[in-house]
Parts: structure tokens; sequence; C-alpha cells
């Protein structure tokens, strides 16, 4: 069984994801309503990717091209679920690119708007590129489905807390990277999964901004058990992902001064890859 | 001989460097003067990283800490030599990191002001960061400086022209990663290189965001031989380079759809990765 076949219910435009990542302009000047729902959250603030796919819904319904090529978020302070305003302003169109910004706004206690994120985005036509490839990548190594694990499955004992946010999901990860989840990390910074959504819906490339940052951390393989704030997050999209199970590669290498890099790609099920991104974190150490 | 030692006139802050993105305030606003020097161009267009470099000086001047770590900038229109505005908005203040936006302004034939690059960066303190390093990351395999060539040297001729930019730095790429400069190129998708500053400036966090892009594509040693415009770059500034050459390295894996990334890592003399940074490019095929 792969991964998004254990759900059957979600499909593309009516699943979890798609409900919960809903906006709704209110006049036409680029704002937009929010909700963020407490499904997304890790330890009570919202994921990232999962905040980086609703910004990107914005940008796609106030720019002309259906589709993030490349999309950088800024995580100004952590957002929490409830209500949120979304302000999109389009900064130039070309023939094949069109770039915007997007802001993410939540009141806070004291009623003041603040901001919780920032996303500078190109967007094109994906379906309309041209088929070259001219590739040296290729797929990484993972184990048959059914030899991995998901957080959720019964086996030794966690040894840090499930989020919320893997309920929505439904991935396993090669057995070669979970020694974090028993207290034994390799010290090698990498996580491998197969990848789905929890309801069966298929993939797509909002779905892609969610995938690129909801795996646990490869600071996880570093012996790190805390939080792992995102500073900044960049993700290219590079190919509408076919139907069917997605296969990730994170990789950390070098973790200094406090910091450290976390990259992604993501294959889809015909062998392509359809995301790379690349993030600066902060661990606690 | 090591790069950056056959011009020795150059010292931070007194150098063709310095003072070619130098900036001036003009007023308490976050408004910046500048003149783009036509000695960074690329076939008439300045080069990005020189851009780069640019607005984070300006953004190091209206932020309260003092180095970039990380910076993305979207390309909107090409940047021609002579007067250019900045505008810098600071988003959000931290004790450790800072977020702010510069935009890079000139005026177009017509009189209209035209956005030529925006920029969104989070900016820290480097002299602050602990000394922990749990890094997998080593340096690029690369021959002695004297056994690398310039692209000013003499020998074959040159299958592509040399742009203006290559008079301003000191580097000699690996011959391994040289074949498309006689029209053979690897197929690869790599390129290595020793990299200085031609008058012999010592590199700092500012010369990092132009050496992350101002070697020769990596699209070149797939056959590529037109410009490859960048869509948008995101560098990473990890450390604060020591004296000396530094080495860096630029892959790209994937060119599809008419597309591709470009990754550069940078190393210092002492052997520690000082920078990273991803392009989403577009090469005329």
């Amino acid at each position: 069984m792969a991964p998004g076949t254990t759900g059957t219910t979600g499909t593309i435009g009516d699943s979890e994801f798609d409900r919960d990542t809903a906006i709704s302009a209110n006049g036409p000047g680029g704002g937009y309503d929010a909700h963020l729902h407490p499904g997304w959250t890790v330890f009570g603030a919202l994921n990232g990717g999962y905040l980086l796919a609703l910004l990107a819904r914005a940008l796609r319904d106030a720019l002309p091209h259906p589709d993030p090529f490349t999309v950088t978020a800024h995580y100004l302070s952590a957002s929490r679920p409830g209500p949120a305003a979304i302000r999109v302003e389009p900064l130039r169109t070309g023939r094949s690119l069109s770039t915007g910004q997007a802001r993410l706004l939540q009141r806070a206690e004291d009623g003041t708007e603040t901001e919780r994120v920032r996303v500078l985005a190109a967007y094109g036509d994906l379906a309309a590129l041209p088929d070259d490839v001219r590739t040296i990548a290729t797929p990484p190594p993972l184990p048959p489905y059914e030899e991995c694990r998901g957080l959720l499955d019964p086996g030794p004992a966690m040894a840090v807390p499930v989020p919320e946010l893997v309920h929505r999901l439904d991935y396993r990860l090669d057995p070669a990277t979970t020694g974090w989840m028993t207290g034994r990390p390799s010290g090698r910074g990498e996580i491998r999964a197969w990848y789905g959504l929890a309801d069966g819906r298929a993939p797509d490339p909002l779905s892609l901004l969610l995938a690129v940052d909801s795996l646990p951390p490869t600071a996880f393989e570093y012996g790190v058990t805390g939080v792992v704030p995102t500073v900044e997050l960049t993700a290219h999209i590079r190919h509408r992902p076919a139907p069917g199970p997605l296969r990730i590669l994170k990789t950390s290498r070098n973790l200094a001064g406090g910091y450290m890099e976390e990259d992604a790609e993501v294959w889809d099920s015909r062998d392509r890859l359809v995301a790379q991104s690349r993030q600066l974190a902060r661990p606690s150490l």
C-alpha cells in the first residue's frame, strides 16, 4: 500500500488540505481573508509549509500565471490558529513569468496587526514548459513503502512528542533515517520518506509547498530534540506532480554557529524531480 | 600565487568593489542613491551578484544587525549602468535577527520609474554566533591555483566572449570544468574555482554575495552558450570569511523545462563553508 491510498476521500479541490487553505477575496485590492486551521500545527504554531501553501494560493489568485516557480518565505513571528489576513501585491507581469509579494497578518492579543510571514514569488505555467530534460539528478534510494515507518505506527515509544500536523499526512520514513525516533540519531542529517496526504488527495504544485516543510527536521538526526524554527525557506516547483506517492529526500550538511541549511527534493511517481527547496533554520540546541 | 594576490591595492572599505557599491542615504526614510558601474556588467547588464551586494549594503545601513544571514533577490528587469535608487523597508527587528526588504529602481527611457530587483533578507551578527560546528560538508577538490585557468590567460581561443565583469575578478577554474571554454562541455553541470577580487581586496560577507553569482554559469557545461538570466537567487552567509583565497563549487543537477537550479558553495582559506546559494535560472537554449 502506497502513501495517499490509506485515505481515499480527498481529491484536488475537495480535501482537508484544500478546505484548510481556503481564502476569500475581500475586495479587488489583493486582500484575502483566511482561517488558520489548528489541524496543521506543530505544538501550537502553524507549520511553515502549510503557511507557504496558503500564501501561494492567494498569489495564484492574484497573479496571471497559475503555478509557483520559485517562492521564498520569511517567517517573522509564530502564526496561531484563528483568523488571518493576506495581502498580495503584484510586482511585475511578463509573458512567461509574473512576480508578486504576499503578507500574512494576524491580530496580536492587544489588537495590533502583526506580520507573520512575508513571501516573494515568481509564477509561471508549468504546463507550458518544453519537455526537454538534461538532468543528472536521480531519485533517492528508498526501501519499499511497507518497510518504512510512520510516526503513528505501533512500535517502540517515540523519543519526541507527535505534533498535530502528523495526522494530516501519510508518510513513512526510511528506517535508516529514524534513529532519532528512539533517541539514537545517526549524526548524518538526512531524512528520506514516502509522502502523501492522509485523505488521499493527489499532489499538486500547492501541496508540494507543504511537502517540502512538513517531514521531521533533519536536525533530529544531528541529535537536536527541540523545535527547529525556519528563518527563511525557498522552494522551486519544477514540474506538475503525477498522481501517486511522492518520495522526499531532506539533507543538512552544515550545522554551524546555531544555524543550519535544510535541503529537500521531492520526486513524483514518474521519477521526475518536481520540487527543490532550501531553508535556513535555527535549531534549539 | 593565490587569487587576490595579483592585485594588492584593494582593502575592505577601499577597493573597486567598495567604491562601485557605494550608496548615499538621501534622508532618514530608507532611501539611497547609487550609481551602477559599467565595470560589473555582462554584455551590457549589471551582474546579479553585484546588484545583490549593492542592495545588501543598503540593508546593512538600515537594519540594526550588520551581516546578511539569508538574502533572496528577484530580478525583475535588466539593470543598466547609471544612476539608481534604493528603498529599504525594515520589517521586523528581533534580538538576534532583523528582517528587511530592499528595492532597486531605475528610470526607464520614457522617465518612468522601473523596479529592477526586489530583495527580502534577514540580518544578524556573524561575530556573535557560537563556535559549535557539526558539519558533514567538506571543501571541494581543486587542483593547485597554478594548475587552474583564468579566462584572460593566454591559451586556446575562447568559445564565448569575455564579459567586462571578468576584469574585476581574479578567478581560476579547475581545468576539469573548462570544457565549455573550447566548445567541449562536460555535460556534468559543474564549475569549480579559486576566487578573489582582482585588486586583492579580502572577502567579507558583502563580497560573498558577489562571489556566489559571478563565475561562469554551470549551464555552459551543459552546452548552453547564451546568457543565463537569474529569476531568483537566495544566498545564506554562514561565517565571516578569513582573508585569503576562496574556493567555490557550483553545481546544477536538473536542467528541465527550460529552467535550472544552480547551487554554489563558498569555502574560505580556513576550510569553513562561508556561503551557500541556490538560484533558479532560465538559460537561453
